[in-house]
Formats: C-alpha cells, structure tokens, sequence
C-alpha cells in the first residue's frame, strides 16, 4: 500500500504542529492533516501574553506561523484533507480522508474543538448578518452598536472585553448568577463600564430583517419574557471537540472528548491525543503544544519498540 | 499565620515559571521558591530547536530568561530558598524551606531532576577536575583532547555529539550493546568521525593525579578488564528527580518519580507535580511549560472552588 507513513497527526493547531516538530526532527516519516488553515484557533487571537518565553506578548497570527514554520523544517509532510475516520488493520491505523486513505503505526489526534452553537431560532440565519463566534474577526464591525455576548466562562468575557474596545455597550447574557470565567478576568469586566450583565437570562431567539435586530429573551428564575435591541450577538457557550469522525473507533466521554492518560495514549494502541480535542485538556497553546510533544515522544517510543 | 499564599510553587524551571505565570496571571497570590538561578537545566543548552515558536532557534540560557521575566511580570512572589519539606494541616500544605515556612492551599512541585551519578571510585575526587556532569558548560575545556562520555541515552549522545566540536576523539562508554537514544541522534553520531562506541562496557573507577587520567573499565559479557586514557569523562547515565524533601509525603516510583494523571493532580488533593519531577514526562523544555500551566489550571480551580 502507497500512503504509508509511521505517524499520522490529525490537526495543524499548536498541538499537531509541536507533534509533528517532534515526530519529524526524531525522523519519522510523518504526515500531518490538516482541513483549514495551519495555525489553529489561536491564530483568531489578537495577543497572547502566556504562551512562555514571548515576554512582550506576540500575536496569535504569528505564533501559529511561527509554529508551522518551524514544525515543517524537518521534513514533515502536509496534505489538506479533513479526516472522516480511522479504521484498525491489525498493526496499521488507516486513516480515512477527502483526499484518501492513508496508513501508519501511530496515529496522534489533534483536531481541536469549535465553538457550539446554541440551536435556537434565527443563529443559523443571521450568522454573519450579526451572528458571530468570533469577536477578534467581527469586534471591529461594530463600532458605537450595542452588542451581546452569550455565555459566562473564559471565552465569553474575554470576547465581552475585546468587543468593549468597539461597541458602545455590550450585555453579557449569562444563564445562571455567576461567572465561570476566571477571576482576573472577572476583575477586568467589572472594572469596564461598558460591560453590563444580565443574569438567569437565556436567550430563546434571534429577530431581525436583513441583519439581528433583537433577541428574545426568557428569565430561568420568574420565566419572565422580554427582548433586547442588539445590532450583533456573539456566542460564547464552550466548546465542542472535534470528533465526530472517531465515534465507534475511539470511548468518548459525553460531550464527546477522548479521554487519555498523561502520556497522551488513548485506550486504543498506537493512537494518542493532544490538545483540546482530549478530556482535560486545559485549553491553551502552551498546553497543546505540550501535548503535542509529549504525545509524539511516546508515539516515537511506540513506533521503534 | 504569616506567609500565607494561595499556590505555593517549587522549583524555577520552564515548568515552575510557567506555573507561575498561569497563577500570578490569574490573580492568585503566588510564591515561586528556587535555589539556584531561575531558567532550570534549560539554561545550560546552547541551542534550543525544538521549543515550538522559535522556528529558528534559541539559546537555552535566552528562553530561560525570557520565561523567567514573563513569569515575573504578573505579581509572581519569588523567594531564593531550598524547600525541604512538605507538612499537611488541614486544607493548608506548609512548605518548610531553609527560609521559613510558607503555606498554601495549592502546591505545584516543580523542583525537576538532576544528573545521576555512577557512585564509582574518583568520580566524587574528580568532579570539576576532568569529571563533569555537562558538555555544555565544561566542552570547551577539552578542545583537541581524547575524551569519554559514559551513557546511551539522548543525553549521552547529545553530550558527545556537542564535544565532537572541541575534543579530538570522543569515545562513547555504554553497557549495553545498543542504544537508547532517539534515531535522529543516533544517525548525527554515526556520521561523526571522532565518535567511536565501545559497547557492552562498564566503568568501574576514575584514576589520576592532579585531574583524570584514564578510567578503568570491564567488559560485561567477557569480563576482560581494560583500561582507557582520557583527559575527561562526561557522565549521562540518566536523572534523578528531586523528590528526596517529599518521601512520607507523596507517593513516588522506585526511581523517585511523582506520579501524576493527565490533570498533574498527584495522589495527595491540593498537591500537584509538573515537569521533569514527574512519572512519564517526556522531559523537554516544552512539555514542562505544558505541565506548569496545566497544574496552575487545575489548582486554580481547587483553590477557586
């Protein structure tokens, strides 16, 4: 069989392009796939100050660039298919593709997560009419509008703080009656007079014509109904791993992570995981990068016993 | 009690200063205790290829640095002072270190490994006066000399691989009859005409005068003893973590390793190990950044909850 490789990574965010920079400088003949562009999500940040050993900061553009630059010096092999499955032939882990089958020893899985949706009436229709998941690409759109932010973890104040550079009010709808998010960041929303919260809220549907021009909102508490003028809303209710393709090949917990011990095995031989897309991952690119590393060094041990 | 912190961590590496950064940065009052100089055994390569982001490479002593002044920035307390014990009272894990104690919720351990010795005769009479422990630091000193480098790890050949630069013939002392070390290593030191591999031997004795001579070695398939003049010896032979202050107080392996999950929880709540200290870590500078965020996650949580 042509397309043989010893490791296969699946995702080219930080934590596939660190697998592959290390399967690649040891001297595995290694294939990363990746669907869209290498990078990952951290490339939508404007700054990343915790990445260590970028004192200043640097952009998540550039990092991720950096990263790929850097990961593709030793010879690592890339191809731009999305990966639909994988299937076990014995020894061999077939990985199954847009562009093909291809097979190798080990396999590392570093798909990531996207943002969920909330599956009410009007976000698929109004999505870039107002509708966003990502206030680093639209924030800019709207300057003096009143936007909202849906959710109350990291992600939602962090995007609540970035859209308050722009917007002249954003309302952070949050359904229960504390935050989840951290408490510097907590600290950081309360101190912007722009942000305002609307707790034991939840939102029941998207209005408008042309482009969002309110939400219809539910009080979980009083089941009171009212409704918010907005000219954009921005959904920040977590993540959701990227691993539909792996059910029945790999055990998933029930929002669909895979769960893996600390040296990034799964429960199936020869197949590790890094990143987000892992149970307990704790979601930055430092860690993916970690894992990725950490995943390729036991992957290379697998690969030569 | 005076010296109250929320998250206590030992040990100054890239795994301690990235936990560091993580608590600091998210607003927990920190104490980051170190004994020696900030930046761990990172600090002592000369060229860093694999620490993804620095796609053309770094100085360890430079990547060190700027971790240590990123982790600083937040509010980070740091205290120069050797931690000797761990005590547990209550929900507070106290520190004793050779300053005082200092008490947390949270401990991160991050106190990493150091090289092991090989407990022979004259290796203790000739540290520092033709035994060394790093290529790194003390390569230099050998140039156009005949050297030994004892070890088949990536470390040993690392070592040999970096004195091939200055001595004249570096001869590779290993024990068994293969080795250890990764393949890209392998291949470096194969292509290298001043490395030359004496398998299946031991050394059994380091003799002088003023500095090293020669080493006393046996073949351990035939026995045969035999001799070797060298003007230096490098030992690689492995690590030793630097768990001696925490036995009675965590559970470690037969070779001192902190055992941990994939969350760098140990056994003991509110206890937590990153980097190299730690069982299964792939011991590279990045997955101990890796680590060192993801405990200061997890133990933002326990501390938070």
């Amino acid at each position: 069989m042509a397309n043989e490789y010893e490791v296969i990574i699946i995702g080219g965010g930080p934590a596939g392009l660190s697998a592959g920079l290390y399967a690649s400088r040891d001297r595995l003949k290694s294939l990363l796939i990746e669907r869209g562009a290498p990078g990952g999500q951290i490339t939508n940040a404007e700054l990343v100050e915790n990445y260590p050993g970028f004192a200043q900061g640097i952009s998540g553009l550039e990092l991720g660039q950096l990263i790929h630059q850097q990961a593709t010096r030793y010879g690592l092999e890339t191809l731009a298919a999305e990966a639909t499955g994988i299937e076990l032939e014995g020894e061999k882990r077939v990985v199954i593709t847009t562009k093909g089958k291809f097979s190798a020893r080990a396999v590392i899985i570093a798909s990531g997560s996207e943002r969920r949706k909330l599956g009410i009436a009007g976000e698929e229709e109004f999505t870039g009419r107002g509708v966003s998941y990502c206030a680093t690409c639209d924030g800019p759109f709207f300057k003096d509008s009143t936007v909202a932010v849906i959710g109350g973890g990291n992600a939602a104040i962090t995007e609540a703080l970035h859209l308050a550079k722009f917007a002249s009010r954003v309302r952070v709808i949050h359904r229960r009656h504390e935050l989840r998010a951290t408490r510097i960041l907590q600290e950081k929303a309360r101190a912007e007079p722009k942000i305002e919260f609307l707790w034991d809220t939840e939102v029941e549907g998207i209005e408008g014509k042309d482009r969002v021009k309110r939400l219809n909102l539910s009080n979980v508490k009083s089941g009171e109904k009212s409704t918010l003028d907005v000219a954009g809303v921005f959904v920040a209710v977590g993540l959701k791993p990227n691993t539909d393709y792996l059910k029945g090949v790999l055990p998933l917990d029930d929002a669909g992570y895979i769960v893996t011990n600390e040296k990034m095995e799964t429960r199936v031989a020869g197949i590790f995981a890094a990143g987000d897309v892992r149970l307990n991952s704790a979601r930055q690119a430092i860690t993916a990068a970690g894992d990725g590393a950490t995943a390729a060094v036991f992957a290379e041990k697998f690969v030569s016993r």
